[in-house]
């Protein structure tokens, strides 16, 4: 009777099982206590070759795979409550499991987001992680992506297009930076930082918010259309790392290709002008960097992205799509 | 700012997004209202050429997708109140897409059980649809597998082995079974009847409980190994349907292959002799067949399969795994 599924489960998984809503993960299903508090759930997959490249380290695409999803959370205004995990294999690895599950384990830890079950699957394809996580917030209190106001003021947190950078680093090999840039723009690639820490700012101040995860133009674009609103924003106000800001000087990198880009999971925001100080100093006191960079207008046309001179930017790639 | 993935959401799945709390499908998580009951969450993935085969019809595989996890929540005696559906296709395909959500959608109305969420994602590899589904139960009363007490009664819904019988059919061409019987046996492997309706007859009256997904012995000696018991199972009395009993009859399958296979998606329970009678009568009630197999020994060894003339037989394969 035995199983190598369940001794997989049991040798890798069973140790971060730590939730007693998990069961020990020797059910069929896990359990969430009830409370007065709505549910947050969202879901998001990684697969090889889409969303990680087949090289990279385990141990990231693990952290990757909860991270997109637990940024998910923070612009909906919720606390992570906990996940679970399908992971589709092609064959059960040990070298390759087991940094997988002792990082998804340090996550889970550090964001205080239990992992409660999961289902171990054989495929003959790409390897492919799909996680759902839950969230609490207060009854009625999610934060959504259609409560843009006009005149609110347009913030992102930390800075945008290190990992669309860091993606053409790992594709095309070196860049216009040097090794150490390099790094840290593939680091920001292969593992986003979730902006869990201002979640309760962004539920306390924001009327609309999401993440950013497949460009800023595009998502600012979907959240303006949810709203009914549109948005004008100024491009050299939009929040560049020093990498980043290296490349764009030496001709290396465009505004538009940063703001194009996807995989920054940076939380985007509206927020009310006379919020936006106590936003800021939330942010702050949650020691992540938070960036005016517009406002929204009334209308329906799409988000405008104005230069410095005044000009306003137009664009031929809006936001990544699958199809 | 066109965007294949939205457009595909928007024409295939919004129809089916009428719960409040699926916000349309248009921001980046879904809302379960806070109750004082317990949320019971399960989780399983469907692989093409693994759990179903590749030219198996697109709204075969919806429903299958579905109900393998509505089928855990009957199990554990939860009530179902939403999924969400993570696909991952290769493409677009508009002649795959509408039947495949159209059927869904019957399927999440049939069982009260609406889409929530999701997220779509393109992969080179076979098609996979990992669903996870969320149920209520009133707080602490999920049914577990660890709860089977000596002396109770070993039931399961349904028949057991058509769909192994069925994937066999699939997979070697004609059988042994006529025509109709066939495609009675390959239904059964294609949409699972989940037991929703006995949800609550299990949760009231059953000391343990699990679905029967890897194969009825496989699946028996996990509920016993989580109980710390054992069981005697009568081989004569599992129920088999009348396809499953020609081919029994003419030697074309020996009961040893319908309880080692899988994709039966029945209940398994332990339910106190006191209270069979009450169990069984609520299953008849709710239009279920339950039929008791055996009964709960104390002790650590795998549960016995005893013929009529009290042979015990040997299971040389026990349950189906991925690895």
């Amino acid at each position: 009777m035995s199983s190598g599924e369940d001794d997989l489960i049991a040798r890798f998984f069973m140790p971060l099982a730590t939730d007693p809503g998990a069961l020990g993960l020797v059910d069929d299903a896990a359990v969430l206590k009830g409370s007065a508090d709505d549910l947050v759930v969202t879901t998001d997959a990684i697969v090889e070759g889409v969303h990680f490249l087949a090289d990279d380290p385990p141990d990231t695409i693990a952290r990757k795979a909860l991270r997109v999803n637990l940024s998910d959370l923070a612009a909906k205004g919720a606390v992570p409550a906990g996940f679970v995990l399908t992971l589709a294999l092609r064959d059960a690895n040990e070298s390759w499991l087991a940094p997988f599950a002792r990082a998804l384990g340090e996550d889970a830890t550090a964001f205080v987001c239990p992992l409660l079950g999961g289902d171990t699957v054989s495929t003959p394809g790409p390897l492919t992680v799909s996680i759902t996580a839950f969230g609490r917030v207060p009854a009625g209190r999610m934060v959504r992506r259609s409560g843009a106001q006009p005149d609110d003021i347009v913030v992102v947190t930390g800075t945008i297009g290190d990992a669309t950078l860091g993606l053409a680093v790992l594709k095309q090999g070196s860049s216009a930076a040097n090794v150490a840039a390099q790094q840290a723009l593939v680091q920001r690639y292969r593992v986003p930082q979730p902006r869990v820490a201002v979640a309760a700012a962004v539920r306390d101040h924001a009327n609309a918010a999401m993440d950013v995860s497949d460009g800023l133009a595009g998502d600012l674009a979907k959240l303006c259309k949810a709203s009914g609103v549109s948005a004008q924003i100024e491009l050299e106000k939009i929040p560049v790392s020093p990498q980043a800001r290296a490349l764009l000087g030496a001709g290396a990198a465009t505004i538009e290709t940063l703001i194009a880009g996807g995989d920054d999971y940076e939380v985007l925001c509206a927020v009310p002008e006379g919020r936006l100080t106590a936003f800021l100093a939330a942010a702050k006191a949650a020691d992540v960097a938070a960036t005016a960079i517009g406002v929204i207008r009334s209308g329906a046309v799409p988000p405008r992205f104005v230069a410095a001179d005044g000009r306003e930017v137009a664009l031929t790639r809006g936001s990544y799509s699958h199809f």
